[in-house]
Formats: C-alpha cells, sequence, structure tokens
C-alpha cells in the first residue's frame, strides 16, 4: 500500500475497483496495508471497497485487503512525513516479504513510500531494493525501469553523486549486464541488444574527460558480456543513447547513475515506467513515481504507473524465470 | 569551418549554397578555412561553389570565403583524426577571433572540431567555450544549449565526472543564473522562468543522498537569484526537470553537468538545438553536434543545426545585448 500518507491507497482502491469489474482474472490481488486507512480514503475520494479485509493468517485465494495492523496511525495526515507511516509502510513490506517467503504470494507490487519518513521512523534503506535485497539475501540485484519504448537498468542508484564513482567496478557492471540480458529475455521473448552508457561527457572522448572510467571499468565489463554471449554495444555517450535513433536500435540501456537513466525513462514515459528490482528470489515491480504528497487523498491521482506495475509482475510470475 | 576531416566543410558548403538563393539577406556570411578543401568536398559532394574565396586581409563587405592559409592538407583523410586537422580549426577560430576583435564580423558561428585532433596537436582546450573565453579574456561564461522547445545552461561542461564536485560554488551557480537570465531575456523578449536542476538523485532528498550539495551550494545561489530578481526555482529532482509539463512551465533548466543537460536536448532537439557561448564579448553559436566522422564528405550531413546557429547568433547581433 506504501505510505498511508501518499498517494498509495488511493492507487491501491482505483487498481483493486478495475480489477473487480473484470470477470476472468488472471492474478488474485492483495492488498497488505491497513484497512482503516483504506476506508477513510474510499470514504473521501468516493471509490468503494468490495473486497474482503482479512488477516494475514488467513488463506489467500480470493482477492483480499490483508490487514496489516500497525501502531496507532489515527493521526495521520494527508501528505505530511510522519515516521509513523514510515513505519508501518515498512511493515506492510515486511508481510508481504513473510508471505512470498512461504510461497503464499508469486509476485510484490510495491506503492511509493516516503525514504524521509522511512529514515524518521529509524529504518535506514535507502529504497525498496535495497530492503528487498536484504530479507531474501539476494547479494547481486539491480533496478530496472521499463516501459515498452524504453527500458533501463542501473549499475548504481539511491547514492550520492559523488559516491558513484567508488561503485563503480567491473564485477558489477557484468552482474548488471547479466541481469538486464535475463530480464529481457524474459520479458520480450528474444535476445536483447544492450547499449552501454559511459559515465564521464562524450564518454571520456578517449580519456580526454574525466579518469578513462570508459577504459579500465566500462569497456572491459562489456567485452566480459560479449564473451559470456550477451548482445550488447559501448561505452557510448549518454546523451546520444537516449535519441529516438537509438532507441529504435536497442532493447535496454545500462546507466551507470540514477538521473543518467531517470531524466529520458520520466520524459518519455512518465507515468508508464515500471520499477523492477532484477536479481531477487521473488518477482518485484513498482510504481515509477513518488507519494506525491501534493496531491495525497485527494482523489485526483493516475493508477496508471501501478497498473503497468501489475500488468508485468503478472506477466513474469507466469514465466517464473526472473527468479535465479 | 571546422575540422577539416569532418562533416564541417559539407555543413558550410551547403548552408552557403542556400542562402545564395535568397535575394535580401539579412546576413553576410563568410567563411573561415581552407578553400582547397571546400573545393574537394565541393566536388565530392556536387554542391558548387559560387562565393569568392579571398585573403583575410580583404574587405569583406560581401559573402566570401576567407581562405585560411594552414599546414599542407592535402594528406586530410576524411573522417580520421588527424594533428593537422586539428591545428588548422584552431587557425579557422583564431583568424575569425581577430576580425572579431576588429569589429570586422558581428558573430561567429563555430563547426564541429574534434578534440582529439587538437589535443594531439598540442593544444589543450577542451573546447570551443575555452578558446573563445581565453581569447577575448572574459572569466565568466557558460555553455548554453537552445532550441525553441528545451533551453539548458551549464555551470560545468567538459571536465570529468569526478570534477564537477569539485568544481560547484555558489558564485559559479549565480553567474550561470545572470547569464541565463540575461540570454533568455535577449532571446525571448521576455523575463524568463529559470528551473534549477539538484546534483544528487532526487536532488538529495533533504539530505538523504549525496553531501548536501542542494543545500549547501545551490539553494543558497537560487536565493541569490531571487534577490536579484531572476525568477528561479530550484533546486528539483533532476529527473522530474525536464518532462513535458515542466518544460511547458519554464524556460531554461539550468543543469549541474553536461550529461543532466545534454541527454534531454539530444532526446527533444537533435538537429535543432544550438550551442551558445554566454558570457563573452562576441556573439558566438555553435553547431549542436560533433564531426560525425563517420559519413565526413559523404553528402549526407545535415545542415539543420547550423542553419539554427545562423538563425540564433543573426538574430542576436541585430539585437547586440548578448555582450557584456
Amino acid at each position: 500500500m506504501g505510505d498511508p500518507a501518499g498517494i498509495g491507497p488511493e492507487l491501491c482502491l482505483r487498481l483493486l475497483h478495475e480489477i473487480g469489474q473484470n470477470d476472468h482474472l488472471d492474478q488474485i490481488p492483495l492488498i497488505f496495508g491497513d484497512s482503516n486507512i483504506l476506508k477513510q480514503v474510499s470514504d473521501r475520494i468516493g471509490v468503494p471497497i468490495k473486497t474482503p479485509v482479512v488477516s494475514p493468517a488467513a488463506s489467500l485465494d480470493r482477492p483480499a485487503i490483508v490487514h496489516c495492523p500497525t501502531y496507532n496511525l489515527s493521526d495521520v495526515v494527508p501528505g505530511q512525513v510522519n515516521p509513523q507511516c514510515g513505519d508501518a509502510s515498512l511493515r506492510y513490506c515486511l508481510q508481504a516479504i513473510t508471505h512470498a517467503k512461504q510461497n503464499m504470494v508469486d509476485a510484490i507490487v510495491t506503492c511509493p513510500i516516503s525514504k524521509e519518513a522511512l529514515s524518521l521512523a529509524g529504518h535506514s534503506y535507502p529504497g525498496h531494493t535495497e530492503l528487498f535485497s536484504e530479507y531474501f539475501s539476494n547479494s547481486e540485484t539491480c533496478m530496472m525501469q521499463y516501459a515498452s519504448d524504453i527500458a533501463c537498468s542501473f549499475v548504481t542508484t539511491h547514492i550520492g553523486y559523488a559516491e558513484v564513482i567508488h561503485a563503480l567496478t567491473v564485477q558489477r557492471i557484468v552482474a548488471v549486464l547479466r541481469l538486464t540480458h535475463n530480464a529481457l529475455q524474459t520479458i520480450r521473448g528474444l535476445a536483447p541488444r544492450l547499449l552501454v552508457c559511459g559515465l564521464n561527457p562524450h564518454a571520456g572522448e578517449h580519456g580526454l574527460f574525466g579518469n578513462s572510467e570508459e577504459e579500465h571499468l566500462i569497456a572491459p565489463a562489456v567485452a566480459q558480456g560479449v564473451q559470456e554471449g550477451i548482445d550488447v554495444t559501448g561505452p557510448v555517450p549518454a546523451d546520444t543513447a537516449f535519441t529516438p535513433l537509438s532507441r529504435s536500435r536497442f532493447d535496454a540501456m545500462v546507466c551507470m547513475y540514477h538521473d543518467q537513466g531517470h531524466i529520458p525513462v520520466k520524459m518519455i514515459a512518465f507515468d508508464r515506467a515500471v520499477n523492477i528490482t532484477l536479481g531477487l528470489s521473488v518477482i518485484r515491480t513498482s510504481v515509477d513515481h513518488g507519494v506525491a504528497f501534493d496531491i495525497a487523498w485527494e482523489g485526483i491521482a493516475d493508477p496508471g504507473s501501478l497498473r503497468q506495475a501489475v500488468k508485468l509482475a503478472t506477466q513474469l510470475a507466469k514465466e517464473k524465470v526472473l527468479a535465479p
């Protein structure tokens, strides 16, 4: 359900309502969250709840709201950073993870959390990806942003600009190449063509800018990928990697840092892109936007990204091949 | 004319040919370059030269090719990095700069040079911007990429990824805000709305990622800009700064590093964007692409960006307000 004070509850209600209209379900939606909050939001935005509320111990063979009892949430104010909400959003995730570990759910789709609220509650995860990696003990994972017309995977994500340079290693880049190759192979059903971005302007222009990170780190990783049979090109200058021509030639771009890929994805597929964590023992997708505190509980949030995330998670769960 | 072995000569010939078709010129085009190279390219691509070749000492009151005698260029191979070409491309610029200093030209438009060829020839300029800044003794300049639907100015440009962090200062960011404000005011004729990008993912998310560069450097610069009457907002997360909605709300984005702005500009305006150096004593625009060695002298280069660069330089020269 994500942060109670964000747009997560509204998105869940809207999608549950949409799915409820379908006679033939190709998935069983379960909302892990606080049913009292959902009820409040339901009253406020006028989207009725027709799905039963059950306890986490219930059998989950039909659509349900799995009520995760949390600390007093009566003072939740829509749109406000609140450590109680941060703590609650973590608990919803942990409950879903527990169910996944017991094979009671096939895929987890996450709604936005507030990293600030999480941090105020004393939890130091920079994002869902790191949380899931830790709880599933998956050491090599990466984030991918996916839409039908653009896909980016990330060697680094939620770390400061200055830290990126220390996080790049040949080994890590090769791991992301493998994860990206396997994921795209699953999603698109054919061997993907990958393009790897450089780190420096003009991909360093043969050592003119930067410390030859392209020659020392990225090129050797690409060479290793090629040797393993991955169709991969690069490193290329990041500024021409996302032009319409380049996007028509490649299935995914491997990015060195957060904004290198997030800028183009948000430009092209703001409300459609889905976030996937590659390399996890569970299938996990996510909306590609934040808590949107400025419009929380107002009845105007667009469930487009959540719809895509559920759709992709369902597809991946059917193929069950993303898990290592 | 740019690097003789690149697409610069072809672009010059094509644009000269286009301009020659107009009865009423609103500018007098002068090509600073090697007339022998232009003749070779002309024969090869079938675009005739009808413009007279003159020496730099000639009076320049009509369209002309200003022949800049350089060292032996007989062994120029199209598409090959060549120190002779690097040296020659620098000499064309210096001749144009000399003319500009004597008020014999009103604006300079540069075709692409090869930084690698320049470097092999022993010249250490990372780009035209730095070259022009040095020769005009302008201490505070910045690059702007301009198209009708996107404009980005840069706090740093042709330096390595790791160096960016050391180049950011409140003073520099304020200077770029002023230069951007003044330039847009000139080009668009009204007070521009500026948006400033953060450096870290999510603009640091209140200090969660990075070393609070947003709080320590960017926010104080924005506050200073506001105090000076500049309509400026930020720092905001870079990944949402370039969405269609954001672009409709702001006239220019102020970027902290090269790829932060070059990625969106090349996605949206690959063949249309113009490069302007703000803060120079001379009006200077440039094409927004490289030497394109892979298609040099083949007759398929698109003069779109050069056409826009000449058009914008002409407009700015008429207003004569960009010069400090």
